[in-house]
């Protein structure tokens, strides 16, 4: 038998989204639960098919063309499996984002209205090369009740197989195809072609990559490009707690896209607290850059234009003087990216206005820009970081991949009753309840 | 002066949507009556530049080139200028879409994060060649606090231009260039490229166009292209509740979206309901198209494939015999638009696998496909219908204009204290409350 086509794969998963948006909670549940076994009963044939890519991969770190990180990103181990599978369970545990009534309207008597979660249907993933991504996006979309068409990197190509084949085989239960794998680059460009039938894009990987996803598909996409965060220090700031959020958004963890890019300082504090915050960067090895202003005041390298809209990824940073709030907040707006941005200061005023101008999914008061993230929000199982301006915005948790539907319940009403002359009005009334499909002629069955 | 050129409107309606965001309920309102009171106004300057739209329709309409249809409907008046002013007034007296807070959590001691309605930024629209569009689309716009490129028909050139210095001179209390008008078609293309400034676009006419817009764009589109609606009826079906419904969903107003283009009707109440349902739909002068198994019963013309995906948008119905309620739920995710379909039926365990079954914006149970309606679902002033499943589905309000930000508000906390050995743990307590900018620091120097 041939392999399906990428078209005949997608379309298969369209057929399959329409079984599994019928799913029950529990059913998806023991779904998730079979993977988790699964991967816990077959880790030596996944970790041999991963040693292959292990082994591509340190040949290709010999001859200059892969790096170290991206060798050890790409390794499982019994260990790793063991957290890939507990992962899987987390998310079989997290809340039923499916069938929530999210309002209820009585529209008239016996004819009421129900705006009703439900999945997006087929997701298309494109993601980065470590095999645990495949496993986390799978499970993610199932927990969800959507299918999903799934591109890994190539670098895991023998463990991504073999990830989806026991994915696959865990999962017979459900409706056939849910779960989809594509391999080549060229399925990609033809997966953003199908916007009739994929209906969410979820790319993951270089702000590069993204923003070519995005620049190539009238598909809606969730994903993030990039992350230039600030912090603004006020002229009201309590410096010291401003000294240790700034450290803390640059140091903790500055790979991650919520991590400062650029420290804004209100000219009225500057002498103060760029001496110290630049001891504090000096022992935990941040490089700086700074304007002319701050370069009068601290010894740090020159910025360039190019560094205020700089997403370092690392252990540099940028810092300039502004002359007051408004100018930091332009400056943000400018040359950031919408992601996350806070600002220090002891003025509830000065922040308000501060938070309302600033155009990013995120704006902090006194906090530091790590805490953009949907676990600490509080959000569950993380879909990922959007960037976008609808659906969803800032950490997305389960509830990004649903839509809504409504639904009627009635009693055989028509619109002709409530037009033309002697009109019936609407009672437009929102009420608690739940959405009990055929509730009204139920009831009037029994009578 | 020349004639700024499309990119630089876009960028000044970029700086004035930071601006606007940050308006008052009470200013946008303001703003709203303004236009209200101007139109008003300058109602005979308004008729005026009308009559020159309106004239030269009517020298196309004797070429053969206009229908008598789109004259009347580019047609303004006194009268009509008068629901215009009132259309707006009831904008500004609809509910804020903007400054809700739809979540509140608490993620630990004095760290709290809100989830708070914003405008999405800038909006794109095109639209028909009704002069009243403009000013609705304007009106729409400004409550929820977007900026907004308007695009109107070229039928309407002159009437536009006047409605929009109107518009633009009764706001000037509101950031300038908070609306713009572009006027010539390349503009539009323009338009779909600009997806670092434009944040939705909102396209409105014939289903070829709209499909365009979305098939040429990266920006997320908010509209709906076709409305191929199903009334299904079960075996289980009040015969006589399925007639009012069926004849209501078809003739009630057939130039709707929402209208119904075909019947599916269980093989087991066919003989029983067709002769009744195509009496009454020949009593209203629907032409009738039917398949083998229907023409068995009644006498009308066959359908071919093709009447199953047609959106008559008239007097037309296609009725068709299925076997089971499965089988109207496949043809229906066939062959609709996932727009709206009606099951009628008595059973509620059929009702609730048909509505869970069919994955359109509105599924009914028994009631008229034309209840799908922003105005009878009580949204409020309605924005428009989509039948994209992301951001927005179905009837949309004014909330569809609407994104949201996260706002955290702490006291100088750092994600450092949350991991590592003995981290904090977050709280993750979900509260009711409103966001008060600068809240904790606030209390803290009140202390």
């Amino acid at each position: 038998m041939s392999e399906p086509t990428t078209e005949e794969k997608v379309a298969e998963a369209e057929r399959a989204a329409l079984q599994l948006a019928q799913c029950s909670e529990a059913e998806r549940n023991a779904a998730l639960e079979s993977i988790a076994d699964a991967i816990e009963a077959h880790s030596d044939e996944i970790l041999t098919a991963n040693e292959e890519d292990v082994e591509e991969a340190e040949e290709l770190l010999e001859k200059g063309e892969y790096t170290q990180a991206l060798v050890d990103r790409l390794a499982l181990s019994h260990s790793k499996l063991e957290s890939i599978a507990e992962m899987v369970r987390s998310v079989a545990g997290q809340d039923d984002p499916l069938g929530k009534t999210l309002e209820a309207r009585r529209l008239d008597e016996d004819l009421e209205l129900y705006k009703q979660s439900v999945p997006i249907g087929v997701i298309g993933t494109v993601f980065e090369s470590r095999p645990d991504a495949l496993v986390q996006i799978a499970a993610l979309s199932l927990k969800s009740g959507n299918a999903v068409i799934l591109k890994g990197g190539s670098e895991a190509s023998e463990s991504n197989r073999v990830l989806y084949e026991i994915i696959e085989e865990a999962t017979s239960d459900l409706p056939t195809g849910w779960a989809q794998l594509i391999e080549a680059r060229a399925d990609v460009n033809a997966l953003l072609e199908m916007d009739d039938s994929v209906d969410l894009l979820m790319p993951r990987g270089s702000s590069e990559f993204v923003s070519y996803i995005q620049d190539n598909t009238s598909i809606p996409v969730l994903g993030h490009t990039e992350g230039v965060c600030h912090v603004y220090i006020d002229e009201d700031a309590d410096l010291s707690m401003a000294a240790e959020v700034a450290h803390d958004a640059k140091v903790q963890y500055p790979a991650a896209c919520n991590a400062a890019e650029t420290l804004l300082i209100h000219e009225s504090v500057a002498a103060n607290f760029l001496p110290e915050i630049v001891d504090r960067y000096e022992e935990s090895g941040v490089e700086m850059r700074g304007d002319a202003r701050v370069r009068d005041i601290v010894d740090v390298d020159a910025a360039t234009d190019t560094d205020w809209s700089t997403e370092y990824g690392d252990l540099e940073i940028s810092l300039k003087i502004v002359d007051s709030m408004p100018e930091a907040v332009d400056h943000i707006n400018e040359h950031g990216s919408k992601h996350t941005d806070s600002i220090i200061t002891q003025d509830g005023d000065t922040a308000s206005v501060f938070m309302q101008g600033i155009d990013s999914a995120s704006v902090f008061h006194n906090a530091s820009t790590r805490f953009s993230d949907g676990y600490r929000y509080g959000l569950g199982a993380e879909v990922g970081i959007s960037t976008g301006k609808t659906h969803a915005r800032g950490p997305v948790g389960l509830g990004g991949l649903t839509t809504y539907q409504y639904f009627i319940e009635g009693d055989g009403q028509i619109v002709a009753s409530y037009s033309g002359a002697n009109p019936r009005a609407f009672v437009h009334e929102e009420f608690d309840g739940e959405w009990t499909p055929g509730r009204l002629s139920g009831s009037r069955i029994e009578q």
